[in-house]
């Protein structure tokens, strides 16, 4: 079965050193070698990434240059972040709960200690 | 080698499913009978998504009860989502530059066209 493309972004983003990949693309476009620099990685094994990271649409590769730079696709993180996003109420809510928490404690510490 | 918790984050949600468990879950506890009603599925194979689910620190379950309810537990979601973020501004851009072209076509359009 072929995944659908929401697994195979997520799929993709599973491994540290596809994630540091596109953190470099961040930066600008690079070559294979370029990316593979900073691992202790041989090329083929940056190529193998890299074919996981193009399959998942996340990264695009130049077809006229003869380097074939690579450059970033944020589309796929785009859909991720949205389908994040509805379950953000449940940090926030934990964080407002606790905002809400330390300011009813200010105040009663206010209204029976003075100003300590 | 221990995948790190953001892999393991990004790995548990790269299937349909278990985003659908955590979208049943995000309405509140349910047994495992409960989230298998939904998916065509045994419970031994949605005990497998479960345990997916656990590793990752997404779900937490009861101890005490005796039907063990299933919990949402967003704290990996948030660390997903904050990965992601820093990627935000290549789809924005794209949104930006777009709305920026159109406002700039409009303008010259107001100009040479007058009001068709």
């Amino acid at each position: 079965m072929q995944p659908d493309r929401l697994s195979a972004t997520f799929s993709a983003l599973a491994d540290p050193t596809r994630r540091a990949i596109l953190g470099r693309l961040a930066t600008g476009e690079a070559s294979v070698t370029e990316l593979a620099e900073p691992f202790a990685m041989s090329l083929p094994a940056v190529s193998k990434h890299l074919k996981v990271l193009e399959r998942a649409g996340l990264i695009a590769r130049g077809r006229t240059a003869q380097w074939r730079p690579c450059t970033l696709a944020a589309d796929p993180l785009k859909s991720a972040a949205e389908w994040l996003e509805p379950y953000r109420r449940f940090w926030e809510d934990s964080f407002d709960r606790l905002e809400a928490h330390l300011k009813a404690q200010q105040k009663d510490q206010g209204r029976h200690g003075g100003s300590t």
